[in-house]
């Protein structure tokens, strides 16, 4: 066993923040070691919290923090939110609501940024929860925008999804609705204290579809919180461990599920980036491509052509 | 030439909708549909609108609709924001307002939902807007609610992107800046009757880089307006026309960047239904997943060996 995948076993935050570089960075090393720490996942509780920015995720996460610290839990919270103030510069700058775990060896906080190439945030999310799984973390946070695929695929490695919400966002949940509302187990209505939530909650409760819990569904539910006021908050922790005890219960086909995931994202990302380098540094390619541009060529025969060699046959 | 292919040279709807159904569809011929379009394309100016669902996007769409028809302009719409009014069915509904353009048979509006395979969006966006210009569209706008790296691969098909904010949404300024500030030509706040503007542009001028001006860059324009009060839309539009002289000015090196990121998003596109297809339903495949559940395999290596079929060799 490499030395590094005994550091991060052992707990140690170098290690393991070390292979997460390596992830980040598809050091081709990486392989190795995700091989190798893979069969050391499937104990932590992965809890997804999703919202646009501005909706209180960070307190909510902050809140969570403290709860689990407070109950010896060791945490990790990989961040998928550009906005996010927890680590990341900000302009606004309320990340210091979360420094206040800067020192605390138990938190892990982890700052993922969209810049990434096309197709690989999910993939380097998957790799980094399963780091975190393998190093001990009792609870994993996975914190995104919930909009856009890439936010909606990263949730398919969440095992409880917490949607945060406020009232003056109400177009946002004609978005949710295509898409992120399949996928939220708890709909958390914050900042109470300044919007009335009443329409929010009716409108949500109108479009979840809850007529499944006869077949063992969950029941999605729906909850008022006011992170400033500390309002709301035992229901959210009450209802992370009712969802917690329903996972348990079916855990398999789930695991299964991202199991798949986590593969598609693992074959795609890696293709994206050798579809890139191919397109943007190929000198063949780059030819036909200004043939494209002078309109001698077209995009679709390119495609086509490029798709044969990755043995993919379409006919036209 | 395809029967098809002419009626949508002469500007027929249904035909156009055909096509665009099987270019969603994915249906095989539509590759040779698009062959022959495409050396039709290339006169449309496309404008890419952009911002968070709430922002007033659709007013804006509206009032530019209004514009160009009132310069006798043929307009599309390509929406691709979930909760956009234009076509979609929308929970709250204010999308009464796009209706008044629906028996003008000069503009055609087309909603792509998000619902769509993984990576599937940007090409699906990238077929439809070729389409539209091969049938004679003067004027394609392209909606998107501009969060995440789906919306922004799309508005590289864009030749004017304007990025519409409100004040209220003080925090989204953190999530363009990671990505989409850089793609905006236009930055435009709106409701400026209801919220006071100043601390947001103020916020974005001081982020905006127009130092490369000098260098002949484009100078990133700040607008404020009122949809509602029909106020700064002649600014909108001046702006909108200054970016297009001077995009027809340099059109080589973003048609050359165009085309290119067009076979990318048509290969990759394409690998990831091919992807999704051997991992859903191939039954060797599933074997090997089942063993990843049990933690007798690992995701990674079933992931090399299929990149292994696609042709593309990792070391590990």
């Amino acid at each position: 066993m490499d030395a590094l995948v005994k550091g991060v076993l052992n707990k140690q935050i170098s290690a393991a923040a070390e292979v997460i570089r390596m992830a980040e960075e598809e050091a081709p090393e990486i392989y190795g070691y995700l091989k190798q720490l893979y069969p050391y996942t499937g104990n932590a509780h992965i809890i997804g919290i999703t919202g646009l920015p501005g909706a209180g995720k960070s307190s909510i996460i902050n809140l969570l923090i403290k709860y689990f610290r407070g109950q010896d839990k060791s945490v990790g919270v990989i961040a998928i939110d550009p906005s996010s103030p927890l680590t990341q510069g900000s302009v606004m700058g309320d990340r210091i609501r979360m420094m206040e775990h800067a020192n605390d060896r138990e938190v892990f906080i982890k700052s993922l940024t969209t810049r990434g190439w096309l197709g690989g945030l999910s993939k380097t999310a998957a790799r980094i929860t399963n780091i975190l799984d393998a190093m001990g973390k009792d609870i994993i946070i996975l914190e995104t925008v919930g909009v856009g695929q890439n936010e909606v695929s990263i949730m398919n490695f969440a095992h409880t999804i917490v949607l945060v919400l406020v009232s003056e966002m109400g177009d946002f949940i004609q978005t949710i609705k295509a898409g992120v509302l399949e996928i939220g187990d708890i709909f958390l209505i914050n900042k109470i204290d300044k919007n009335d939530p009443y329409d929010l909650m009716t409108n949500i409760e109108s479009v979840l579809r809850n007529e499944d819990v006869e077949k063992g569904c969950w029941e999605k539910k729906v909850i008022l919180t006011s992170a400033l006021k500390n309002d709301g908050f035992d229901r959210l922790l009450e209802c992370i461990k009712e969802h917690r005890r329903f996972f348990l219960d079916k855990k398999d086909s789930f695991l299964l599920k991202r199991a798949r995931q986590e593969i598609k994202e693992e074959v795609y990302g890696s293709l994206a980036g050798h579809i890139n380098q191919k397109i943007d540094q190929d000198s063949k390619t780059n030819k036909i491509l200004k043939k494209v541009v002078s309109k001698k060529e077209d995009p679709y025969s390119l495609a086509l052509k490029l798709l044969k060699d990755f043995n993919i046959d379409k006919n036209i």
